[in-house]
């Protein structure tokens, strides 16, 4: 019974899955913490791989993990949080290891995958999807194909200057929609409006988060509820470039802070009501929120394996 | 003998051009006024590609023109300089005329495809194309494919936000790229610059344009080289965000006031340079100046003439 092994590389965790030929129900998911004292992250990742494979024969490995990467190449250029994986031949590593295709490919892309062709963004050919956390990722289907780029760099969203000389954004750039939509930024806003004296239920706390922020402006706190205002201004602004952009029929918000729902979408909605330049961009327009949750990189990993997979051999 | 029709209706002129089905060396070329006392735009267009035509019989003819428009359906959208297009079914009136298969395109995203096929970016599968004159049009080859969206209306790179609340672009928003970097605004930062007392050698010159102050620049007038630095910081700055949105491997200035050459690419490539988020996206990216001139868009609508023929008929 073959499968195929999908593989989610977090900031937190790494989850490794097995999935049927059909469906997108695994048969079995594992994880295990992303940082560790015991053992190189490759070495415990591939023990992660092999404790979900068992004694089945796997068809495909397929890793969705955070760039800089090249998903022709498989290199993985940079990882943040994961010590000595520079310019590292993540897949070639792996295909040693096991024996089988693998494919690797940027989370936030593989998670635009996933919701194209399995959560809220099915049958649409022109897809824009946007996750908003920490930071903002992004990703694009444009007539039915991931867009990449020439290296595999394309789509990073998050990274448009929407302000110029604004907010320093976790890049090095100033002014990006990461550095001002963010839940990162969100809750800076906040923290700093409440330094400079503002008042707000949150004043005091520590470590404020965005999360905490959302709770606040649904209890009615006036900063709160303006902090996710001014992200959503941005997005908004950010998001109809989009639109003037790649035309899409959909556009999709992922991530955690999508989860505060209303309180972000509705100032998002309408700046891009705004700011469009003819309404023909909002003719059956879809502006939606992300279907997967967090298994999106599991199944953007399931997605990436089975389309390559077809591609390389064609008639199976 | 048969070839194809290309046409390419400019906001001055209606040029058509008869190209034999291998090369791009047409074998005859006229040009009608867009605008005349007599007749329709559209009557005097099918009796200047009947005159280009003569005893041939033609295999297709291909339109370029500007947007918005349905490359689709090939219905025009609206056409901001000819009276009477507005959901205007250009295709179908001309496949009824001629009784071949039409083609219908926007000019920017088919000076685009010209170039990628015949011009400055051959060899190159993910492209993108700036065309600077009055306004500021784009066009994108992403994988080896012509960027259109769900309904064709894709790569209107001159309508993203570069400065919020800046400056009234044409399209009725603010801040846009083409309303800070395009032709006419660099010739209204001169100008208003010269109201409000700055002194230049354009100081009492009536409807100042771009190329006098590229003039005026060349022989060291303060004021419009300052014209064309900031319009060249702004351009870079959404190139910057182009490179991160579609990582491409070339990008191409074309339209008039890319001929100003060193004084607006010197600051663009600068301004790349520092807002890039990472140097990856600068490895082996070539910037550089489009080769087709005034034929891009008869040139762009026999390539897409040629593409979709070889869909019609993948064997032939």
């Amino acid at each position: 019974m073959s499968g195929i092994i999908a593989v989610d590389i977090g900031g937190t965790q790494i989850r490794a899955a097995v999935y049927p030929q059909q469906g997108i129900t695994s048969t079995r998911v594992r994880r295990i913490a992303t940082v560790s004292g015991e053992g190189s992250v490759f070495d415990r990742m591939a023990a992660l791989i092999e404790s979900v494979r068992l004694d089945e024969t796997a068809e495909a490995v397929s890793v969705a993990t955070a760039g800089p990467l090249d998903p022709e190449t498989g290199i993985v250029i940079e990882a943040a949080n994961i010590p000595g994986w520079k310019d590292f031949p993540l897949r070639d590593r792996l295909a040693e290891r096991f024996g089988v295709p693998v494919f690797v490919g940027n989370d936030a892309n593989l998670a635009a995958l996933g919701e194209w062709k399995y959560g809220a963004g099915q049958g649409h050919n022109d897809l824009l999807y946007l996750t908003i956390s920490t930071g903002i990722g992004g990703g694009v289907i444009s007539h039915g194909r991931l867009l990449e780029g020439a290296h595999g760099m394309a789509a990073e969203l998050g990274h448009v200057v929407v302000l110029p000389d604004g907010p320093l954004c976790s890049c090095g750039q100033r002014g990006h929609l990461e550095a001002i939509a963010s839940g990162t930024a969100i809750a800076r806003y906040v923290s700093e409006e409440i330094a400079g004296g503002r008042p707000s239920r949150l004043a005091g706390a520590a470590n404020i988060s965005a999360r905490e922020a959302a709770g606040a402006a649904a209890q009615g706190d006036e900063l709160a509820r303006e902090a996710f205002q001014r992200a959503g201004k941005y997005l908004g602004q950010a998001v109809a470039g989009f639109l003037h952009i790649f035309n899409p029929s959909i556009v999709i918000f992922g991530g955690g802070v999508s989860l505060s729902g209303a309180l972000l979408l509705d100032p998002v909605r309408a700046s891009v009501q705004r700011l469009v330049m003819t309404p023909a961009y909002l003719d059956g327009l879809q502006i939606v929120l992300a279907r997967l949750g967090d298994d999106a990189g599991l199944l953007g990993a399931l997605a990436q394996a089975r389309i390559k997979l077809s591609e390389l051999s064609p008639t199976g």
